[in-house]
């Protein structure tokens, strides 16, 4: 069964596709606001649906730690924990595992650290995040790769490869054999994808490309990037993989990224992405405004919603901008409720940030 | 120009009553939510309509701190700085000033204290807060008083009554004054409210009551409760003052209080009450959960949502609650977004306290 059907737009070569997963059909590009422990921060599910995400993003670590798998399972799951009908996309917590965790050891069995929450020791292996991902209820899950920092040697990115093989293999077998332990009919079963890692390698991405597309995934991501590379690396990585990755699979870019870099993965055939930044941005007060067209090199300008100018200024952050806080409020408004520390101020700054980013999706979409 | 009138039940001998502001009519008794600088905490103004309240209060002192008078000029009053359309009314400042600041130094002319901001010296007088408050663009104003502690003794109290006294006075020849020279039309024209004080010394509340009748304020208040007198206390000042005000006057309790009370005191014929219980419960955490009809002695309880037992709460704060919060989410997610300190905890929490108040509200009138 196919999940993913796509066409190629003669004028701009730009690939617009149809994904279709257990809780709904999603159109690509798209983009992914973060949930991180099964809540946007700030923002209410309906508030999601409004603004036009279809597909969040969650993670599996942070769940796992809290609320934890007993109270996800009493749920059946984290859609009707959190109240979302739609899609969710969990990563594989090893990423976290990679960043956060202190004391951790690996081996090709699996990543054994401690909680940084209260020092407990866990071991998580390839199937164990399986696990704990259809637990989760997932619609896409992310196998448990290694990820080094952008900035890692040949020798380090080589063996880091070697391992996301060797889970990916182990992830993709167990999985199949969940499926039929299960008894999962097609229409209800997740999607998995694998994850290309290699650091700034491209030997190396191309290498593992090729393994994991061995293994016929339901997707592929591009992994370990804004790890600490450089932006042109982190281009040149994009440029040269994503053409490599299986044409009729979704394409999803890790973590990335800034407005410029999503049209340029775009245009390289990327279908999917998540970021932090609009929304963590947002909670500090540094907000996003449109330019121009998508076309324009420079499209988008921000807004420092504290400074000093705006103390008077009666304008919405976006005369454009559609969302309810540019509807609403004044920058001057904006500012006064950044300045007394008020957490509406960084809801109504979630809401236009999000909006910003869904409304680009829309664009290039368009 | 009456702006109010009321009538009687005569089942139930309570007061139902109707209030004309500049901004529209209020249907008494009511509740104010509270947005201390321009801003329920947490909350946009359209979930404030969507909650059903229909008048807010802002606090004169904190506004004037932040965002300050110059901001709220420019924007034509807080109406349009924070897009409320609706009634507001602001408090004196006066309150905050005994509560808030220390190096506060009264005499009959004012009050002369350092901010506790920047400590920068503040004189507020009778007339200074009337035209901060017409510059806010409030539709009721309430005047300057001098609030003693609810433990202080008879003599404290009477010189807090007598300066009370005079500047009402001076409060109700300014505002005539200033009503003139600004050619303010009826319809347009913020309503003022007098004060009444003197701790718990019924003596000295009749004195207040008598001599700020002679004024014709267009309402009155009970000030100076729920500053540290006894529970007995607050009930005996309510039971013995409320019924001594002008009937066909609306009359306001402020800063009161839990839900028994605010039955209590529409029994003995309150129109008005605002309180900051239920947003600041909500944003510890404490939720109210209606448990039978306010005819009954105990009507509601309250659940701490961080307790353990909520853990594998599938309900909803309370079946019969019609908000977003209760019809979204679970007891166990809500004790879930409190355990990892989530801004939408308190915003969920926030929206159904406030629901909780203003369906009592509803009932009460209905």
């Amino acid at each position: 069964m196919s999940h993913f059907s796509y066409k190629i737009n003669k004028k701009d070569l730009k690939r617009l596709g149809t994904l279709k997963t257990p809780h709904g059909l999603l159109q690509t590009p798209f983009f992914m606001p973060i949930a991180t422990r099964g809540a946007v921060k700030q923002i209410t599910v309906e508030e999601i649906k409004t603004l036009g995400a279809e597909i969040i993003l969650s993670n599996t670590y942070h769940l796992f730690q809290r609320p934890g798998l007993e109270i996800l399972k009493k749920f059946k799951g984290l859609h009707t924990f959190m109240g979302w009908n739609r899609p969710i996309l969990t990563d594989s917590g090893g990423y976290q595992v990679f960043s956060l965790s202190k004391m951790r050891k690996i081996t090709d069995g699996g990543v054994r650290f401690q909680s940084e929450i209260d020092g407990h020791e866990i071991f998580l292996t390839p199937e164990i995040v399986i696990d704990i991902q259809l637990a989760i209820g997932s619609d896409i899950i992310m196998v448990l790769d290694e990820c080094p920092s952008g900035t890692c040697n040949h020798e380090t990115a080589e063996n880091a490869v070697q391992r996301t093989i060797t889970w990916a293999t182990r992830s993709k077998e167990y999985f199949e054999k969940r499926m039929k332990q299960k008894r999962i009919p097609p229409a209800k079963r997740p999607l998995l994808f694998g994850i290309v890692q290699g650091s700034t390698f491209l030997d190396l991405r191309k290498h593992c490309v090729e393994e994991l597309t061995k293994l016929n995934f339901d997707g592929y991501a591009i992994g370990g990037v804004a790890v600490g590379e450089s932006s042109s690396d982190k281009q040149k990585i994009i440029k040269a993989i994503a053409p490599l990755l299986p044409a009729d699979k979704p394409r999803y870019l890790m973590g990335l990224g800034k407005p410029e870099e999503i049209v340029f993965a775009t245009q390289h055939g990327v279908d999917m992405f998540d970021c932090v930044i609009p929304t963590r941005e947002a909670r500090h007060g540094q907000l996003y405004v449109r330019t121009g067209p998508i076309t324009k090199k420079s499209f988008y300008g921000t807004i420092k919603i504290g400074n000093e100018k705006y103390k008077y200024d009666k304008k919405p952050l976006d005369a454009k901008c559609t969302c309810y806080t540019c509807a609403y409020h004044s920058r001057s408004y904006l500012r006064h409720l950044f300045t007394i520390n008020e957490g509406l101020a960084m809801r109504l700054a979630t809401l236009h940030n999000l909006a910003f980013y869904l409304d680009l999706m829309r664009e290039i979409r368009a």
